[in-house]
Formats: structure tokens, C-alpha cells, sequence
């Protein structure tokens, strides 16, 4: 039991208790003063980075993750700009959302609250420690970071800025903690500590989400694994569902909402694959393909029930010819994530089929299902893409990262006879 | 392992596939023939609860645990009305909450969707098989229950009932499923079974609360543990804080939203305290109080600390006189279960600072703590009361029985340069 951990958790809880009255304005003061304070600690920050870059280096980190370890000048701009934005936007907390009379007289009101303490416990990219910060202050909770082992420096020195600049605000030293710890065993108490924490954000891959399973007795909002479909229909557009699945699989492939399967109705295979082929091996990459696929794209390699399931984060694309549209579901049903898939098709039945019919956050019809991500949907921030079904479910925005509770004014009401 | 548990889970996985794309009519005439399989299948269940009676009497259940165990003829005409009232409810499912325009001309909705497959462990009242079970249905979840051991004859025969009536209406056997075992390593193995649960709805006492955060890695729903409290201002009209105390504490002791513990400012103490005292111990409750308490009441026993922690559920009272509103919301961020708080005041400023200040799913001015239900916000149905903060809280209706899933209409956008 790690004891700084423990009274970690009580200041955050304190912390949390008095920023739930805090008001608008005076966050809204902290995230510029949090804003201003990475970009003239950009220095520190660089140096802490190189130390991680170093280390990732010696550890024989792959070019992908290094990338996203590395930390810039532009990129510590894009981060102090991206909590500028935070404070731009309309404050969530207080609003009624609903508010109704009942019979009796009494009036019923819904507000949202924030949501208390927020830990959250992430890989890689240090970027993440003043983007998560940054949302949680503005909703008014308590945040305790926990960021991957590699990035520790980083983490440490943005979040020691970040903290420091919002407690010159009057916003309590509580507020933004970090776990200064590269014990896995602390990572473990703090899913835990449900005393203290109100939820638990983890963002990271297969691995984070077992053990959070398997540990964790905070409330959890998962977030982030992705093994996406695009499926092409019998009548799909092939021009557009060539554009698409490439758009798909290539724009950013190391990111959640990237294509890893192809999914493609065995009447078009023949005119669509050898097209979408091409374009996909011009942008290096590597196909897979099913015993059909091969016998119209025989140069690549075969795929293994194991590529099914893979979230390739990587310029690797599983294809599969389907017999039909109920078979393309199927496929999903049993491999997908239920994050984001996507049909392409010009029949109006097998759209309505395929929105009804597939479990996921996001259900596109003849789009690309990199879209899938809070600014592209318009929510101006975004703490996470929640691949769960409680709570929240896609993008997470700032409403994501409150809860209500119902005020009641009454004027003496009691209930049946007392 | 039971493997027999594991069968359920996959065939309410199937059975949630379908029952997602079920029209409400087919819904509701299930629910009315559920309805009218309880009311002409009252003999067996009336048999099957003599059975567990006579178990509860044997073992020696208090006289309350007795009165909630038990059926009569009137009690199955409730819960077959109950389900009729749900069949008369709007289905949420497919709503679109929302629905917006993005530059890009992407059109994006927010609809509801079932949550997949529910688990329901509950305790002592056997009504909870049939309301959970109709309420999930109409809500195109399928539901795997699991009662109490000591109803447990009862809970077979009206799920036996329901689930076979609602088959004869074409529901697969696998969306109304009953756990038919009075091993607790099947409620554990239920608790871990994320692969085939979407959720988790516990409802019962601390005993089961701390079993479930300890094992289960499905999202759980915590139900129904409330230590509330009524706190009588200094400015409260103290003729309707008497009529308030008295009903939030002895209309209906035994349930979650009973008063549990009365906070008193000094100032009003000794005018207050003989008067509701009096009330109070005319129907038969014991009070218990704090030194300043049995200064004024001083024929009644002193309130230990486990007092102040207890959910009595019972016609027992603890009393405590604070200095000021800000010590009466200090002893309920201490003790208190975030279920349900009441103020008497006539202050503005007052009512304010509570209603801000105090972290519960619901927070009345000048009403009843009783009031905290389903029925009684106008929701129409409860699936119980959730004390925690993710996905629902405070009285959920249909709604919280669903999540959402972002739809998305496209004419072939693609994110960015491919």
C-alpha cells in the first residue's frame, strides 16, 4: 500500500469538493494561466522529453512509439492552444437540463455536476497529461494522472507547470496530481481506491484494459481500442468506396478510429480489389486477404483468424469477401470493438440495415471512420473515444465528464400518510 | 465454472441481437401476456412462496424480511399490473436525441439502443423478478436474474411464467433468463461474466455492495443504499419540519430513501427537538442522540459513531445538533451514501448553499426524502435507485436502461488528405 498514494487520493477528493463551486470565470483564468505556463516552460518540458526519448531509445522503442513520445516546440504550441480552447468553451457544470412540476407541487430539476475525482491512466503520449487536466478543471473535477513509465519525465514536468500555474489561480493543489511512480503496483491501487476516485479513464490498449478488468473497483469508463471495419456493399459506389478505404486505413493509421479490416461483398470483389489494391500498396501497405480475397489479389499474404482480431495501429490492412450483408454484420459482431464501422452502399435498405443492426459508438454509412473523434463531431474537446455502453458511449466531450443530480423544491411536501 | 451459467450468458447475447431490432408492439403484447400469465399462474407462485416462507420462518427471518418475502393474491395483482403500466410507457429505443449538421455535410444523430444483456442481483422481494424483467424488455435488453436465495422458489415460478409467456409472443427464451442456483460462486461467476454482460445492476445491501466491487469486472449500476438526512435549519418554519421528519422517517422505514439520521442547528434545538420527539416516539421510534441532543431529550439513548454510519431501515432515529449548515453538510459528505438530502429552510441563501454544496443524487428544500422514486418524479417505472455517478443516478426509468450510438450519414467525406 503505497501511503502517498492514499493521501493523493484524499486531497483529490478534498480538491474535488470545493471545485464543484467554483465558477466559470475563475477556471476559465486557470487554463489560460496553464496555457501560458507550458509555453514558457517549453524549455523544461524539452529537456524532461529528451531524457524519455533517450531511454526509449536505449529500450529498443519502436519509430511509432518514439513519435509518439516526442515532444516539439510545435507540439507544446498545439498543446498550450489546445487548453486555450478548453477555456473558450461554455462551462457544462450547473446547467438544469431539465426542470418539470409534479402534482404534488413539487418542482423537479436535473443539473449537471461534476463528476468528483477523475483518475486517469494513459500511455505514451505526454500531450495527454495537459488535455486531460485541462478538461477535468474545466468541468470541475479533481484529476490524478497516471501516465506510462516511458513518458514519466515528460508527464512529471508538464503536469508540475500545469499545477502550479492553476494553484497561482486560487485552484487548490489537489486539483491536478500525478502519480510520481513508475510501480505498476500503483497503478493497480489506484483502480482501487474507490474510496477517493469517483471514476477511472484508462487509455491505452489490450493489455491496460485486462488488467483494469481484472483489478479495478473504481467505476470504469474504458476508452480507446479500436479494430474498425469498413464494409463494401454489392451496391456500394467503387470510385467512392475505393477513396473511402483508403482514407480510412491510411489518413493516420496508429490512431483508434483507423480501418484494420476490409469487409467486401463477393459481388464487387472482383472489380473493387485489384483497384483499391493498388492505391492501398502505392501508400505501403500490407494486405491480407481470405482464401477469396487471394484468388483475385493472389500476391498477398494470407489472413489469419488472429488478423481478425488485430488493431493493427499500423499500415496493415485485413481484407475479407462476404457473401452477403448479414454476413459483413456477422463478421463485425464477432471481431469488432464496438467503436466505429462503416458501409459503404447506395441501397437505402442495406443502410437502414446496417445502422440498425451493428453494436458500435459509431455506425457510418459512405464516410471515412477516422470521423469518429469529438472534434470532428462538432464537440469542441475530447477526453477519450469510449468504447463502452454505460455512461458514455463514442467521443467523450465535456458533458462526458459530469453527472446530474436532481434538485427539488418543495414547500412542506410529505408522502402518502405518514 | 458452471458452464451452465455460461450457456445463459451466450444465449442472452443472442437473444439481445434480436431483441434490439423488436418492434414496440411486439414488446408490449409480450408484457401483456406476461402479465396475464401472473395473474392466471397465481396459484403455483402463491404454492412456491409458502415454500420459501416456511424455509424463511425455519431459519428464523426477522418479521420484516418475512413481510417482504411474502405473496398474496393482491401483491401478484400489483406486479401484474406493474407490467401492464410498463407496456403502457413510450419505448425509448431508437429515439435520436439529437441530430446536427457538420460542415463537411456529415449528419449526425445520437439514438438509443438497448444496452445488450443485463444482469439483476437482487434481494428478498420476489416483485423484483417480474418489474426488472418487464422493464428490460421493453427496453430490448435481455436479462439474466439472480435472486435470493430465500425467495428463490418463488423468483423460479414467476420467471417460468413471464419468460414462457413471452415466448408464445415470439421473445427467444434467452432474453428473460433466471439463475436456478443457490450457490454464491454463481453470483461471483455472474459478476465476471464482462464477455456476455453489458451491465450489472446489484440491488441489496452493503453486504452485496462490497462483494460486487470486489468482483465483478462487468460495469456495474450500484443500487439502493441510502443513509439519508434531514437537516432543520435555524430558519426552518418548524411546524412543517415536524410533518417532514415524521414522514421521512416513519411513513415507510423500511426502504432506501427513509430519513435515516436528523441533523438539528442549535439555534432551534430546543423548541424543535420535544416536539417531533414526541411525534416520533407516538409511532413507535426510538431515537438516539448526540450530547447537545440528550441535553434537551434526555430520556433517550446516546448515538455512537456507528450510529451516524448506520442505514437502519427501521423505526430508529439518530439525532445530531450542528452549529451551522456548513457542519450539518459536513456530517452528510461524511456519512452519507449520496442517495437523498432534505433541508427545512425558509432561508434564500440557505437552500442555495445546500443545494450547491451537497454531492447526492437527489437534494430537496422543504420536502420529504421519500419522495426520491421513479413513480414519484413521473418517470412512470424504476429499475431501482443508483447512488453512484456514471451512467445513472438517483431514480432510473427506461432510459437509463438504454445507452446511445452515433449514427452517421455520409455522400462519401473522407477526413483530411489521404
Amino acid at each position: 500500500m503505497n501511503n502517498r498514494l492514499l493521501e493523493q487520493g484524499k486531497k483529490a477528493r478534498e480538491a474535488a469538493r470545493f471545485l464543484s463551486t467554483v465558477s466559470a470565470s475563475q477556471k476559465n483564468d486557470a487554463l489560460v494561466a496553464m496555457a501560458r505556463a507550458l509555453r514558457e516552460g517549453r524549455e523544461e518540458i524539452l529537456a524532461a522529453n529528451a531524457i524519455d526519448m533517450e531511454n526509449g531509445k536505449k529500450q529498443g522503442l519502436t519509430a511509432a512509439l518514439l513519435d509518439r513520445l516526442l515532444l516539439s516546440e510545435a507540439r507544446i504550441e498545439d498543446m498550450a492552444a489546445g487548453v486555450e480552447s478548453v477555456a473558450a468553451l461554455p462551462d457544462p457544470v450547473g446547467e438544469i437540463t431539465r426542470m418539470w412540476r409534479r402534482p404534488n407541487g413539487l418542482e423537479i430539476g436535473r443539473m449537471r455536476v461534476p463528476l468528483g475525482v477523475v483518475g486517469i491512466i494513459y500511455e505514451s503520449r505526454p500531450n495527454v497529461t495537459a488535455d486531460a487536466a485541462s478538461l477535468c478543471l474545466k468541468t470541475g473535477n479533481a484529476i490524478i494522472l497516471r501516465g506510462g513509465e516511458e513518458a514519466i519525465n515528460s508527464n512529471r514536468a508538464i503536469a508540475r507547470l500545469i499545477s502550479t500555474a492553476a494553484q497561482s489561480c486560487g485552484i487548490p493543489e489537489g486539483a491536478i496530481q500525478f502519480v510520481d511512480s513508475e510501480d505498476r503496483a500503483d497503478a493497480i491501487q489506484l483502480m482501487k481506491m474507490h474510496e477517493y476516485l469517483d471514476v477511472l479513464i484508462p487509455r491505452g490498449g489490450k493489455g491496460l484494459k485486462a488488467v483494469v478488468q481484472e483489478n479495478a473497483s473504481v467505476p470504469v469508463i474504458m476508452t480507446g481500442m479500436g479494430n474498425c471495419h469498413t464494409y463494401v456493399d454489392e451496391f456500394a459506389d467503387l470510385e467512392m468506396a475505393v477513396r473511402i478505404t483508403v482514407n480510412a486505413k491510411t489518413q493516420r493509421p496508429s490512431v483508434c478510429n483507423a480501418t484494420e479490416t476490409l469487409l467486401v461483398h463477393e459481388k464487387v470483389a472482383a472489380d473493387f480489389l485489384p483497384v483499391v489494391a493498388e492505391e492501398l500498396i502505392q501508400r505501403g501497405v500490407e494486405l491480407r486477404g481470405c482464401k477469396k480475397a487471394r484468388q483475385i489479389l493472389p500476391h498477398i499474404k494470407p489472413a489469419t483468424e488472429e488478423d481478425w482480431e488485430t488493431e493493427y495501429l499500423d499500415l496493415i490492412l485485413a481484407i475479407r469477401v462476404v457473401g452477403s450483408l448479414e454476413e459483413a454484420m456477422q463478421h463485425i459482431h464477432r471481431y469488432g470493438t464496438m467503436h466505429t464501422e462503416s458501409i459503404i452502399t447506395s441501397n437505402y435498405d442495406n443502410a437502414r440495415r446496417f445502422l440498425a443492426g451493428v453494436d458500435a459508438a459509431a455506425v457510418f454509412v459512405n464516410a471515412s471512420t477516422r470521423f469518429t473523434d469529438g472534434f470532428e463531431f462538432g464537440f469542441g474537446a475530447e477526453m477519450g473515444i469510449s468504447t463502452q455502453k454505460l455512461h458514455a458511449r463514442g467521443p467523450m466531450g465535456l458533458e462526458e465528464l459530469t453527472t446530474t443530480k436532481f434538485i427539488i423544491f418543495g414547500s412542506g411536501q410529505i408522502r402518502g400518510q405518514a
